[in-house]
């Protein structure tokens, strides 16, 4: 089979690689039917983390089974399936508190951008469609492995409750998601910081009821003037550097919540600041898998359309192309089709 | 009128000072009945603050009123009166959402190891008892000015719910009162760190159901060991140290919360570190007034006894002793009678 491999910063390439086989009976083998480029895969792509040894890409993905290990009873060859980034059990302590993405037995998923793709734990990771969905609904619930879970997690952890005011820093593919979340879970305001005009669209059409286009110090003024001068109840920080983390708290009222889903790069919080702002916070990779069933319901029934963050699709062979789009930001998110 | 004065570290001096007035027509003037000596008073004492010019100290308080100004309504005097060591106008949005320490016009109560104290936001601040309590109630009625209501912060803060394991990081004062809290918040198994024996005996007559003796990476290990490898829900942070955040936050499992009510000395938190937890933190001056009513009725009731946390009594005018036999270990908390 083919996938995507990076190589260095800046170079990723489409390569011939061996097909993926069961390793434990616990496995299960899927053809990807769409895939996608990652926000966090720029990570690496532009050099701000180590590429070290080459090596395959991609966490995001949905697919119809082909094979599974002889302990997996939860999905058969043939069903359309979804799973989180992170793999999980499902069945251990920490699943069962509902963060199954701190798993005892969690596998990163990290070799989605081809066409075969191995999902460790399957039985606790896979969450199968009741039918073989609709075309269109394909984008949606690609973005139900991770991105839109992401958004979700973020409103959750900020606990953002009908009502409420949520703010939403970052507007890449997860803060716009982020919007859809805080839309659904009540929120009454919700304010999204961007400052490009196709993402500011998107944020409207996905809920947000005000935009904020200055950064920093002036962006957090602007925020404390929309809200009487008193901060957010809920701010969602999807960016994960330390400036959108300095908004994040500092525009959030006492006792409000942060929840921090951009991995976050160089950030430290100063104790005493956090202590004195009475602001919650609560970050991690998303436990994506307990949204699933939820989400994907929200997708079938029509009620979110978190699809849109695609505004770029290829076939899967010029994943390439689809890294240089986002990191030129001349794409929020690229699609890709095997 | 006489108080205490600190000059320098060590150096705290008992004073003829100016009796209180009223200044704003908000205020009001109590004759102190008891106060105390407060863990964070050391902070100055030993030099880890700058005690800068010499000024009075003391934020804990219960006292009969004096005198009130204009616009005081809600007590008068002659009543006996509790209040927190933070004054709030509790009318402000920060207030009506729970948070009176943070209210837009707080001061943080400084001169009250005196004999008149001036309150002021005493509308908002002060909360009477029925009639004059009894003698035996007042150390435990005077720790609900600061330190018993900022163990029940601390165990709010860290989402203490019935049937869930809570540690508790720090035997002194606040800590034994987060004992406390943990226990009425229906805790099923909490776990102290002390490995003082009065203190350790203390923490057990509160609710402690295990005692930790090890510290540091040791420490987390053995409150993992106790708790199936996974961690506790809650942990309740009351020392303020970067040790003692480092054990809160790894001794959590994921999902679980930190409160955190130890005035944060050099306490840094990594932001990725955090984040691969999935613990929640949030910390910050307790919003005491918030719980005042509420705790008022469990001494009267004699539900709870926080009041055992004064092990050394002192005439006020030996208000320099109370502090060096806290610095020195010798006391967990000086109650002073003027």
């Amino acid at each position: 089979m083919r996938g995507a491999v990076i190589h260095a910063p800046g170079d990723v390439r489409f390569e011939e690689l061996d097909d993926p086989r069961i390793v434990q009976p616990t496995d299960a083998i899927i053809r990807t039917v769409v895939t996608c480029v990652c926000g966090s895969d720029l990570w690496p792509y532009r050099g701000a983390e180590p590429v070290g040894e080459p090596h395959p890409m991609g966490h995001e993905y949905v697919g119809v089974v082909e094979e599974v290990g002889a302990e997996v009873t939860s999905v058969r060859p043939g069903q359309f399936v979804i799973g989180s980034f992170a793999t999980s059990d499902n069945t251990c302590e920490n699943c069962r508190n509902g963060y199954q993405s701190n798993c005892v037995r969690r596998e990163f998923m990290s070799t989605c951008q081809a066409e075969y793709v191995r999902i460790p734990n399957a039985q606790g990771t896979l969450v199968a469609t009741p039918e073989h969905p609709a075309e269109e609904l394909l984008p949606s619930l690609l973005t139900l492995s991770d991105v839109m879970g992401t958004g979700w997690y973020a409103a959750r952890a900020a606990e953002v409750r009908p009502g409420s005011t949520a703010l939403v820093v970052g507007d890449g593919a997860v803060g716009l998601c982020g919007v859809i979340a805080a839309r659904e879970l009540g929120a009454e305001r919700i304010i999204a910081m961007s400052r490009h005009e196709p993402r500011q669209k998107l944020a409207l059409e996905f809920g947000a009821t005000d935009l904020v286009t200055e950064r920093g110090d002036e962006g957090i003024a602007r925020v404390k003037e929309l809200t009487r001068g008193v901060g957010v109840d809920s701010a969602l920080e999807c960016v994960g550097t330390p400036e959108a983390m300095r908004q994040a708290v500092r525009a959030t009222r006492p006792g409000g919540n942060v929840g921090f889903v951009g991995v976050p790069h160089d950030v430290t919080i100063d104790g005493q600041e956090l202590f004195f702002s009475h602001v919650g916070l609560r970050g991690g990779p998303a436990p994506v898998r307990d949204y699933l069933p939820d989400l994907i319901q929200r997708v079938l029934d029509g009620r979110i359309d978190p699809g849109k963050v695609f505004d770029f699709t290829l076939p899967l062979d010029q994943v390439a192309e689809g890294y240089k789009a986002m990191d030129e930001r001349r794409a929020i998110k690229t699609l890709l089709r095997p």
